[in-house]
C-alpha cells in the first residue's frame, strides 16, 4: 500500500509565546535555563504578563517537525489536542495553511489549548516554561486507524509522556503502525522529560524503529558519563539512533552504519529553539524519500541551521530550496 | 616471543627551535600558517637569524611519540638519521634522557642535524620550516632486523617519506615487523605530505594496520570533502583508523567497531605542536597495554590535551600520573 503520509507525528499542541530577555530575567522569575518546566495554569498566567513583547507562534515539538517536513515538500499529519478557543485556531491554522494534514478533533470544554512560554537569552539558549492544558486530553478515540496507518512513520514525541491517557493513545497508535508494518520514531524530547520515565522509555526501546535524542538526553537514558559510552550503549539495539550534538554535529547510528556529520555552519545563532524539531524533519523527510542514513543527517543538519538562524521554531523559508542549493535534493 | 619495546618509531631526527611571533611575522618572511613547509639549508639558517628568543628542543614527530610514550611508563624505540654535530648530540641525549632507546649510527660526514624552525603565532597555531638536512640520509643498512622485530608495534612518520632512501628504509622495517607477526602503524603527518605521496600512502595502507590522520590529512587521502565521507571510504579497510579532529575530538574506526570520543577540555590552547604526535603517543601505549579502541583513544586525547596546554611538542610533566587520575590506567 503506498503511503498518503511520509509521516504522522503525535504531539503536544502548543502554542509557543516567545521574548527575548537577559539571564537576569531568569533568575528574578526562577526560570530554569535551557530546559523545559512544566507550568500550571496559574505560574503561565503570572509569567505570560511579565514577558516583555511577547510573540504567538504555533508550537510543540512534533507539530514544528510536521512544518519542517512541508517545507521541504514533504506530507505529514499531525495529531494532538486543542479546545475550541483563540489559541487552539491559531494553532490549527499555522498548520493547514502550511498543508500539514490536521483532524484532530477540538474539545469544547475542559482546560485551555496549550502554551508554552519561551524566554530567549542573548546566548542563544531557550527556556520553556509549559501549561500543557487541552494537549494532556489527547486520548485513545483520538487515534484514527486509518489515518496512522496511512503514514510511513509514526513520529512520537516523548513530551506526550507527561500526560496519562496520551500514553494509552501512543501505545494504540504504535500497535496500528506494526500492524501496517510502517516504522515507529521517538524523540526523547529533553533530559529532564527523560529522567522523569527512564525505565518506560528503555522498555518502549524495542518498539521503536528510530530513536532521535541530543547527546544530554541520550546520556540520561543510558545513564552514559560520555558520548562515545551511548554510543557503544546502542551498538547491541537493533534500530536507527539518530544523536544530534549541538555545534558538534550528529551520529547517525543503524548497527554497522555510522555516520559522522558536521553540523552545518551558520553565521550567528540567534535561537536554538526548534533545531531538534528540525533535524527530525529533515531527517525524516531523508529516510522517507528514499536517502540513505548519511544522507538523511546531513538533510537534518541543515534544517537545524536554518531555524538556529532565526526567532522561532519552525523554518523561515523554504528547505526544500535549501537543500537543492546544497546537492541534498 | 615477548616484545623487548612497545612500539619502535621510525622517523626525522629533528631538532625544533621554536619561537612566540605574530601573524605579521608570518607574512613578512612568507611563512606558510599551520603547515609543514620544507626549507633549503640556505633559507633555514636565514629564517633562523630572524627568529626572536629561539628556544631549542629536540623534536621530530616519531621522536616525539616515542618521548610521549615514554612518559606513560612505555618502552621505545627510536630509528633516525643525526650528524656528529651539536644539534646531533642535543637530539640523541634528549631521547635517552628519558629512556627512550636510541642506536642509530650518527653521520661522520654529509648535511647537518636536521632542524625544524617552528613560529607559534598567538592563536596556537604552529607554522613548520624543515631543513631535513642528515635525517634524508636515513637508508635501509639503518634498519636493524633484531631490534625493529623486537618491537609490538611499528610507527612509521609520512613525512619520512619525503627522503628517497628512507622509503627502502621504511619498505625494509614494515617486511621485519609483518615476519615476526607484529604491527605497522602510520601517521599521514600533514595534508600536504599526504598530496604529495597519496597514491603511494594508497598503496601502503594493504600493509598497514593502524592508520593515525588528522581530519585534513584523512581527507587529503580519499579526496574527501566531508568527515563523514572519510569514515564511510574506511569502511571496506580492515585496519584501525585513529582520525583526530582538533577540538571535535577523534573517531576511532576498526570494522564495526567504532568510537567517537570527545576533546579533553583544556583551559588555554597554548600551542598545538605536537598534539598529533601525543594523541598517537597515548594511542600506541593503550593497544601494546591490552585496552581496547575507546580506552585507548581517550588515552590519546589526553596525552594531546596535556601538550597542547604549553610550548613544545614533548609532554612537560608525567602522562602516567595523569592517565591514573583520570582513572585510564
Amino acid at each position: 500500500m503506498t503511503a498518503r503520509y511520509d509521516v504522522a507525528g503525535l504531539g503536544n499542541a502548543i502554542v509557543d509565546v516567545i521574548a527575548a530577555v537577559d539571564d537576569e530575567f531568569l533568575l528574578e522569575h526562577h526560570i530554569a535555563k535551557g530546559v523545559m518546566t512544566l507550568v500550571d495554569e496559574f505560574r503561565a498566567q503570572q509569567l505570560y504578563r511579565t514577558l516583555p513583547r511577547p510573540q504567538e507562534i504555533a508550537g510543540g515539538s512534533a507539530a514544528n517537525t510536521m512544518a519542517g517536513l512541508a517545507a521541504l515538500g514533504g506530507k505529514g499529519l499531525f495529531v494532538g489536542k486543542t479546545k475550541e478557543d483563540r489559541l487552539g485556531a491559531t494553532f490549527a491554522d499555522s498548520l493547514r495553511t502550511i498543508g500539514v494534514a490536521f483532524e484532530t478533533k477540538m474539545a469544547a470544554d475542559g482546560p485551555a489549548t496549550a502554551c508554552s512560554l519561551i524566554v530567549v537569552t542573548p546566548d542563544g539558549h531557550r527556556s520553556m516554561n509549559t501549561y500543557l492544558g487541552a494537549s494532556r486530553e489527547l486520548d485513545r478515540s483520538d487515534i484514527d486507524e486509518i489515518e496512522i496507518a496511512a503514514a510511513q512513520v509514526l513520529y512520537v514525541e516523548g513530551y506526550l509522556w507527561d500526560a496519562p491517557e496520551a500514553k494509552a493513545a501512543i501505545n494504540k497508535a504504535i500497535r496500528i503502525t506494526k500492524r501496517a508494518d510502517r516504522k515507529v520514531a521517538f524523540t526523547l524530547s529533553d533530559p529532564f522529560c527523560v529522567a522523569r520515565w527512564r525505565e518506560e522509555f528503555r522498555e518502549l526501546l524495542s518498539n521503536i524503529d528510530i530513536l532521535f535524542a541530543n547527546e544530554e538526553e541520550a546520556k540520561a537514558l543510558f545513564e552514559a558519563s560520555d558520548f562515545d559510552a551511548v554510543l557503544q550503549s546502542l551498538r547491541t539495539w537493533p534500530g536507527i539512533a539518530a544523536l544530534t550534538r549541538s555545534e558538534k554535529g550528529c551520529v547517525i547510528a543503524h548497527q554497522n552504519d555510522i555516520h559522522v556529520i558536521d553540523a552545518v555552519p551558520v553565521d550567528r545563532v540567534i535561537d536554538t529553539t526548534g533545531a531538534g524539531d528540525q533535524f527530525a524533519a529533515g531527517f525524516l523527510y531523508g529516510i522517507t524519500h528514499g536517502n540513505g542514513l548519511g544522507d538523511s543527517g546531513r538533510l537534518g543538519a541543515l534544517a537545524a541551521s536554518e531555524v538556529i538562524s532565526h526567532f522561532g521554531a519552525r523554518p523561515g523559508q523554504s528547505l526544500a530550496r535549501m537543500a537543492e542549493a546544497a546537492g541534498l535534493l
